[in-house]
């Protein structure tokens, strides 16, 4: 692992085999995860100039704004990266519910054993 | 993708692959986010076991105990699983640093353009 890439001040993302880092998303207002998703280098750029959250689909393989079609934007307040450079954390305050599924947080669901429970 | 694993009450991760899956880890106290890692299925089952996190290496091809060398063990208060079963969260009681550096997060800079910038 590169020393200056852990201790330095220069951005300089650890780009996986796809052209990847993994993005974390969390709300500023209570620390709940709220989604977990990937950004090529074009989304984090967009992402910095515009301080709203842009992502790579891997399925649809294009770049796409939280929000472009639900309206749910995420405005970025803190952007943080993590020691080796592979992964960016996202503070954000959403305009709405992270998931697709309308949950608040993709995280609905909390494991016991092999079941998963959803909170009451 | 599957509308069982959205919806449904079994853990059934979707791994990459490689056989892993995402984990994301917070601490319960703050919800500062401490690190991102990767578990494959024997990880995951051990963490559930034990209350204590688990992880696979992809650098060193094997399966790890947080804490195992340094001590820190991380003491899992609360497992969730996101909506397509491809990352986990973790909310734990860190012993001491999560990041190998010493550092309490990963997640020790911030990005300021193209700068990244340590808290005062």
């Amino acid at each position: 692992m590169s020393h200056d890439r852990e201790t330095g001040a220069d951005l300089n993302p650890r780009w996986d085999r796809s052209g990847l880092v993994t993005a974390i998303v969390t709300d500023r207002a209570n620390g709940e995860l709220l989604m977990v998703a990937h950004m090529n280098a074009d989304a984090l750029d967009r992402t910095i100039d515009t301080g709203e959250a842009w992502f790579w689909s891997r399925s649809r393989e294009r770049m796409w704004k939280k929000g472009e079609t639900s309206g749910n934007v995420m405005r970025v307040v803190e952007l943080r990266i993590d020691c080796d450079q592979d992964a960016v954390w996202l503070k954000v305050d959403p305009a709405g519910p992270a998931c697709h599924t309308g949950e608040r947080s993709c995280f609905y669901r909390r494991i016991e054993g092999d079941r998963l429970v959803r909170d009451a």
